[in-house]
């Protein structure tokens, strides 16, 4: 599905019975960012409907051992036809450095492509640099930091990377 | 776009900009629950997501003076060709007991009919009867309780609603 992964690594779409595995490496991967109340943040960020019903554009990627190395969900828009959309994409820390996500994010790109979405939209917090670096390295133009943007004390920074401008899409 | 709501209350499409104004009348309409705490989890389960890239299958009803009257936010899947999803539904306390809630379920079955929709799924909190008596009675069929569904402690009970079985459907 995906042949420019690591050795070792192999991808394929989630199934619902994925989801308790991928809540389960989110706060080790995490660090245990903000204890219990970040688990139960990442928990509701990412409920199981994302397994069920946006598996097609979503990718799972496993070790030779079967263990969850990375993921990303993500979704058609149903509003735009022509956008798409990432919500979530983790990478094992043990594992990054080797262009794991940068392969994700292009898997996902040619996908969008092949449904007719010409741009994908995501967002990450301002605080979050590496993401916001990595965003913007993948060619993600970034909006400046939106307040409230997904309720009270929730600010953002919106990407959006326009696939026929971009030549990782071609990738 | 629905003609069976109660007098002064009209119903439409979200838009992105109706986003901050649901979070804003949430912790009103659940009485506070859980308090600042409780607050984040609402935010997190309806990030602005759904008021971007699923407004074609949501509704919006106001009243008289622009007031949010209630919504519901719901979705087709993108993996069950026949599926659909109702993630967010909520009324004015105020204004429970007309009917509001049946007529914004049975306008998005009609949505998902007209998308060739034949399940409606959607879930609820085990402790939260109100919920599935209203569910119920809609005829949804209940599941058993399903511990940690949505991740650790989020327990659940689904529902499923057969269209083509249900002659709310057709109403």
């Amino acid at each position: 599905m995906i042949d420019d992964l690591p050795a070792g690594l192999t991808a394929r779409h989630p199934v619902e019975e994925d989801h308790a595995r991928v809540l389960g490496v989110l706060d080790a991967w995490w660090g245990g960012l903000k204890g219990q109340a970040g688990a139960l943040e990442r928990a509701l960020l990412l409920p199981r409907l994302y397994f069920q019903h946006f598996t097609t554009t979503g990718f799972l990627v496993e070790g030779d051992g079967g263990e969850v190395a990375a993921f990303l969900v993500g979704f058609l828009s149903q509003t735009e036809p022509d956008a798409a959309y990432v919500h979530f994409v983790g990478v094992d820390p043990r594992l990054r450095g080797q262009g794991i996500g940068r392969v994700l994010y292009r898997a996902f790109f040619a996908l969008a492509g092949s449904h007719g979405r010409r741009y994908v939209h995501c967002v990450t917090s301002p605080q979050n640099t590496a993401s916001r670096g990595f965003h913007t390295r993948l060619g993600f133009t970034e909006s400046a930091v939106k307040a409230d943007y997904d309720g009270p004390g929730l600010d953002r920074v919106a990407f959006t990377l326009d696939l026929s401008a971009s030549p990782l899409s071609r990738g």
